[in-house]
């Protein structure tokens, strides 16, 4: 914990500009409902400006158009980036001086010039760590893999034989760089494994959850490129490409071989198939599985996944499915009826 | 292993009555269909009665009500229980002295006074560490995180810095306790991440299983409320609260900021999204996604979740989807027909 | 890497016949849209013949009935096998001489002869462990494990104690095999915990992904039987039985005591419940659920799983829901109507 801050030193620090009071000290940031008098809170998204009325925090960072309402607030053009640098202001998160820890392995030829090796930290052979980079207990990096600067490896975390990491790329504890992937030749004998001999490769600023998996290749790489971001439980498949600021949430998978665009989201427990390319901002909704290649900015929800509106009516209907089905079937009974009638009424004029 | 034990004594340790020879010795515990002779058994669900029919075992443990059908029989208040106690008391798990390994970390001013740290394992500086738990090679206990007493901390399991964990509390392997939660800021450059400076709390008797994760909060707790049990690759989102004695199995998850009350059960694969609230003993069944708050009891299937009959219903209606519309598009073209016939004899009839 | 080879060379090596050039020599593998003169490529599925007119490799795997269009080609009756044979030649994957890491933890009374144990693997009492089996950085086997000849556990992944490994399994990072079994009684007070006594068995050939668990049992074994292949952050539930040969995709799961025949597929994301059964050959389609038992060969996809094609028919009507339901209330206007014009007649008709 840092601080407290005058309101006027934190609208400094997140480049807004102050509206009341910037002698008054804060100690934390809340949110708009648990912040008292010491809090700075923010309003991030419009839905919750009814809540600015009652919240009793310090000050509020707000955007540039959002009434004051008589309180202290700091305007910024994204009070949602404001609330972020404010919290790394109030807590700032330590970072441990270079040195190697003598219980950590570090292979003889391994280059870690001015990175932290904590203890049971495993440095494969040939492999070259960046300067700044925190390896944390029982992190390993194998034989040739590259690290780039400032990267948190957490522990457990692995950057697999020959894999590559950019700079400042965060892996959680248990993420794994570089496991193999999954390919098999069928033969009457059983599976027969297809060397994975390619790799993976992360791109510089991206963050992988805990006990993510991103597998090298068969041939060549599997690529996560720059700023994208994965949670948990996370899987991209062999020589699949996840494109730069793509959003992966928690059980989202791409399999193998599959292409992602720049900024592509998928949503919690979303698949997408082997072999098919999603464009550029593609958003793929909750537990769907995309079997079809996507053009640019399609928005797709289900199983398998289809237009996101459409997909939302659907679902929505499903529920009424065993009535319909009645409906149906008593439409069945009622046009057979008027059927009948009709046809009795032929016969009847017939002469 | 221990014993051969009489039916005597399994009685009372599992506190039930003996009806038949108390003098029998058994050696160990199997199900109805595998028992033999020397062999305890156990019927807990009466829709396997027949198989007690059938049954070898030298006594069955069965409830106040069953029939004892001429067998030697152990009657408890709840047999499921009390096999699970039989089970402990044939296998007694060894549970290690106190020490520390030479080869495990241990920082100068953490406490680990009465606990068991074996070779590889790490913990913090700062941290505190129960009498009697348990932490296994490999585990981490981070920088300034708390852990009870007679905790199990299987290897690789990791409670990140700050977090705290109560007393009799199992992390299976690989399971991880504060990760980063999942929260990221849009702008024009790419996704600025918002500090995840809150931590991640574990109550009481809690079960984590391997690889599963529950995420530190961006502000103030993650909370996993005592007697809850978590099966294995299981998630747990930043700020989100599982009730106590909530059940989770594999692959279920919890986005962040979602509220679970007491004795929530999330079937496999079951997902609840963020910020919605669960009422005590809400049940969510097997790959269901959960959208909106439910009442206390609720029993929801489906994505989107609806009441689970409902689903049921539906599910069963959605093979036969095709021939639904196949009978709806004759039914257009039957309807259409009469209404052509009636239109015709009423242009015959007009003069 | 290996070579180059000649055409000739690499015939031999997987068991084919030249028809071209022989004396060419190649570099290295790649597919047929990236292959240049020096590689070799292959053509596993007719669905990429066309790839094979435009490639430039110097060489090409193909079947023994596909036209080699000029090219120089090596015939085999497997392509895809022979690929990865080829694969193996040219990306030779170095294993380690055999050797305890002084820097390993192995029990007293453990035997490691003939395996590699590297830095910071934990070997413990009563643990059994195979000739050239390599045991790498941070794998943990626990107390009375057994591990065949010539397995890979690749860093952090942990065989817990009593549990065992066939020969050439291969664990990927942070798999776990022998974790507790998710059992509890419900009890008034809450769960009550149901001893996880049994153990996990893996037989020969398996090879297991990356934050894979497979559970050990309650009582008896969990078993993943030889030449299984599981990818990813799969779940294998305790006493649950996979086949022989069997494969688990990202994601998928088996819940306890289920029973998988030999050769079943579940695709991602597929789910088996409890207790059931699947025949041999068994197929699940992604994201699926198996309420029932299956008979061999069936194919089923869908929640709950039906059988595939009326899955794939069912599924493509499900967008047309909404529509559906508009046409079937308009028709029951129509009907309606009809019937009340009928009825009119009706009425005028009679005197």
């Amino acid at each position: 914990m840092a601080g407290p801050f005058t309101v006027a030193e934190i609208a400094r620090h997140v480049g807004g500009t102050v509206e009341g009071d910037g002698d008054r000290r804060l100690s934390d940031v809340r949110g708009l409902d648990e912040a008292g008098p010491d809090h700075l809170s923010f309003l991030a998204n419009r839905r919750y400006a009814r809540r600015m009325r009652a919240t009793r925090a310090g000050a509020v960072l707000v955007g540039r158009d959002e009434p004051a309402r008589g309180r202290t607030v700091i305007r910024c053009d994204d009070p949602y980036v404001a609330f972020a640098r404010a919290l790394a202001l109030f807590h700032p998160r330590p970072w441990p001086a270079p040195g190697v820890d003598p219980r950590a392995f570090v292979a003889e030829d391994a280059v870690v010039d001015g990175a932290t090796v904590e203890a049971f930290a495993w440095v494969g052979p040939g492999a070259v760590v960046g300067p700044e980079t925190w390896v944390q207990a029982g992190a390993v990096i194998g034989a040739g893999a590259r690290v780039g600067r400032r990267c948190r490896l957490m522990p457990h975390s692995v950057v697999a034989e020959g894999c590559a990491l950019g700079d400042r790329v965060w892996l959680n504890p248990g993420a794994v760089v570089g496991a193999e992937g999954f390919g098999f030749a069928p033969t009457p004998g059983g599976w027969v494994k297809i060397p994975q001999v390619g790799r993976a490769v992360v791109g510089d600023d991206v963050e992988i959850g805990a006990n993510s998996c991103v597998d090298r290749a068969a041939m060549g790489e599997t690529r996560v490129e720059e700023g994208a971001r994965l949670d948990n439980l996370v899987q991209v498949g062999h020589a699949a490409r996840v494109g730069p600021h793509s959003l992966m949430v928690a059980f989202s998978g791409v399999a193998g071989s599959a292409r992602l665009g720049a900024g592509v989201r998928l949503a919690a427990k979303a698949a997408v198939l082997g072999h098919i390319e999603l464009g550029d901002g593609v958003q793929v909704g909750t537990a769907s599985v995309v079997h079809d290649g996507q053009p640019p900015g399609a928005r797709v929800t289900g199983v398998p996944a289809i237009e996101h509106r459409r997909w939302l009516r659907a679902a929505a209907s499903f529920g009424e499915l065993p009535e319909l089905r009645r409906t149906v079937r008593a439409l069945e009974r009622r046009v057979a009826e008027l059927e009948a009638r009709l046809a009795a009424r032929d016969d009847e004029e017939e002469p």
